[in-house]
């Protein structure tokens, strides 16, 4: 990489604050720049690195513009146009080649759309349709019937059981799996029968789904995901959860069945929401919360059992007295004692715990 | 599906309230019901929605007897009923026939059952044992001197390592790893020596297992887990874990090494249980507990360190009291400050703080 | 196996208090040993077990030295003597000869060293380099440019995506799924735009990794894992994490992105880490804990915030006075009405209340 600061800016619709001839061969995180390297702020925890980073030029929010050693680019979104940059800089992405492999399995009445590329010990069951431009991964499974849209990226090792629908420009990383039964059982005596699990799942358009994520198929009906939706790694979605689009799932969030969330909501890492609840539109839940129970659109839940995140901070803080509070009370029953003491001397009685 | 309500009465047992000749086309959760479905409530916090329900029938348990729209019909387990329902009009269950793909490949003396389904890209290896009519789904991995039962049901990219035994009809689901090594390590001046992990797993009849789960081999003798047990997605059980009878593992869950759980435990969602220790049957652990010592049977604990629910409930709602009780302190101190100055006042003394 | 206690403690250099001659024909746990057979004792937990054990010999430390049944054999690290014992005692443990299986796919310009064994359906792209005498299980996908070292153990199903580079005995158990892309998003009016995830993965010498874990590869630059670390089932590491040599990572914990952690540390089960803060060496993290800010080194901290053990205990132990100090305020209201009264006496004056 070689490009001068002007070109950059010009790139990403950015303004320049300092030389703009300032040449830059890499790109780096702000703690980790050198000299030669663009970096970006993209949170303000790291505002004050601005000071310190030895980069060269630093992508920027346009209300910041501190006088620093750097260059800045002032631009919109930091984070957006340092991907841009990126994306220029980073190695050759792998592409994978349209064609069938010949290793690869295709069951009966597969439709498979143009410029498909089906890698090695793929097995796609019967009736299943891979949409237009779609990579089905090494050891991907795609179940009988089961629909995939155009411009998908399956990475190897995931498997899509029968009757699925996934939608368009779709990633989903390895080892995941779509479409396993609902954890359904009717006991009876203390024996656990199996409920059939005779739901599908649905997935929307742009969605990208982690690693060794599981997401179960419907009791009946369907498990929704919506468009846009972003799912980290080892997360579960149980049967016949919905999820509004946009909302961003973090990192081994659980979601029970039958629960509904909202669009453009996030959900922090290790969170756990139970089954059969609500959770509204750009609902916040912290990390490691646990929800149990129906949550309204605009609010920041955060604890277990979550609540709004004000109170729960306040009620910390109040409980965080504790401690303060034994000691005053002791002080008030000493005081308490003393005046006791002396009205029993005004009217010159005993003390009725000496007898 | 075209069956009269008395019709579906009979398959089940049931009795009916209200018209027996209403026909039903569908079924369909109690929300999403419309006319012409069949639907059922198996909790009671549904069953408000009997009122609204578009359901033309409704299975319930004997004592409800609501007068509602619906037709409806009683019967001891209302989830089993509709299962058994469910079952008759999901579409048909994908079957996998008989026979051994070309492409699988069989080790040396493997003992294959009668009319055993073994998929593409199946790996089995020397020395194991395929019991009759069980499907070894795509790219599952059996080890050596392994033994799975009959009528078991192997989905694809499980893998199931060296000398396990699996029982009668049992399920697992895909991307499940069994017979991974114990995490044990000998640590020596700082570094991390690997303790041979010698011993095996061992499950029984009738257990299903979710998807992505992993249950570790164990250092020595066997990880244990009963007949009828039922585990769900990403659940992490360790070496030397023994699990009783008929106890379900809910989603997310970690049970360290050498715990023993009883028969008809419920561990709800990402609960985690420290190792060597015992929890007793029937017992039930909340959701996100932490259980930190022996559990007595029969007992229901939650929150962390896990204990006696209503123990636990009692002592948040105390802590719960804790900004009135602020208050009150607050209060009383007042009060004493007055009751020292009128105090004061008899005694004609000065406050000793002005001084 | 069939050795007398003497031959086993000059095998572990240890010291036999009592009989030497007896003879030993198994190993197992100290609970479930019968006679005949060798156990240890690790934790302490354990100790009050040597009277009841029917082992016939226990591999102990150096300062325990009660007079029991059992013949001790006092050793420095009683699990590290058991661990070789056990290895001479243990089924004979499965070997992949070297070779490449017909059914695997090796890519163009792979490099493989001596001795390798290559089993059924791996799949191995283009550029990749695996080291001497190194195992790569059936179905294993082996990414473009991705570097293995000698002597590694690559248990089935693992994916190891382009790019990464892995040293030399390293052990990565099934279904685990390395250098997936980062979870990163730069939202732009509720649209969530992928961030390209260039980096790569970077892993040490001895590192040993569970089932179905997921390490994601960096942003820019590299997620590292350093030498000597052991990491259990279903862990997640994020984009950025840097983690120190030999730090022990227990299932189910989580760490999100550009976190460092030191070296020596223990992360125990289901515990989560905020991004973007540092650990320091030789910290212990509890489990369950939720870490929230950065933790000096050689502290052990634990619950959620997390913060100092003996702290939080210390908290603990407050608060559960509370049901306590309810009561005594209780009281003290009580009292001083009682004061106030008799003081409204001394003047002659009304219960401002009553009015």
């Amino acid at each position: 990489m070689r490009m001068k600061v002007k070109e950059i800016a010009e790139m990403v619709g950015g303004k320049v604050i300092g030389d703009p001839d300032v040449v830059i061969t890499g790109v780096s995180g702000i703690k980790e720049a050198k000299e030669g390297d663009l970096t970006f702020i993209a949170i303000n925890k790291y505002k004050p690195l601005l000071k310190s980073t030895k980069a060269s030029a630093v992508l920027v929010s346009p209300e910041i513009n501190n006088t620093v050693n750097a260059v800045l680019i002032q631009v919109e979104n930091p984070s957006l146009a340092f991907a841009k940059i990126m994306a220029l800089v980073g190695p050759e992405p792998i592409k994978f080649s349209p064609g069938i492999h010949p290793t690869a399995i295709i069951g009966k009445n597969v439709e498979i759309g143009k410029d498909v590329s089906i890698q090695p010990f793929a097995v796609i069951e019967d009736n299943a349709v891979i949409g237009d431009e779609t990579v089905i991964g090494a050891g991907v499974y795609i179940g009988h019937y089961t629909k995939i849209g155009r411009n998908c990226l399956i990475y190897p090792h995931v498997v899509i059981r029968e009757r699925i629908t996934i939608g368009d420009r779709v990633i989903i990383h390895p080892g995941t799996v779509i479409g396993g039964d609902g954890f359904g059982f009717a006991t009876v005596r203390g024996v656990h029968h199996k409920i059939p699990q005779i739901g599908t799942v649905e997935i929307g358009n742009d969605v990208e789904i982690g690693s060794n994520v599981t997401i179960d198929r419907a009791r009946f009906d369907k498990t929704y995901i919506g468009n846009g939706v972003k799912i980290d790694n080892l997360v579960q979605i149980a049967h016949n959860v919905y999820i509004g689009d946009n909302t961003i799932v973090v990192a081994q969030v659980g979601i029970s069945g039958s629960t509904k969330i909202g669009k453009n909501v996030i959900i922090a890492g290790q969170a756990g929401i139970i089954g059969h609840i609500t959770i509204g539109d750009n609902v916040i839940i912290g990390g490691k919360a646990g929800v149990t129970k129906n949550i309204p659109p605009n609010t920041h839940v955060t604890g277990f059992p979550a609540r709004d995140k004000w109170e729960d901070m306040r009620f910390q803080a109040y409980v965080r007295r504790q401690p303060e509070l034994i000691e005053k009370v002791k002080k008030l029953e000493e005081k308490i004692e003393k005046l006791e003491a002396r009205l029993r001397e005004i009217y010159g009685e005993e003390n009725p715990e000496n007898n």
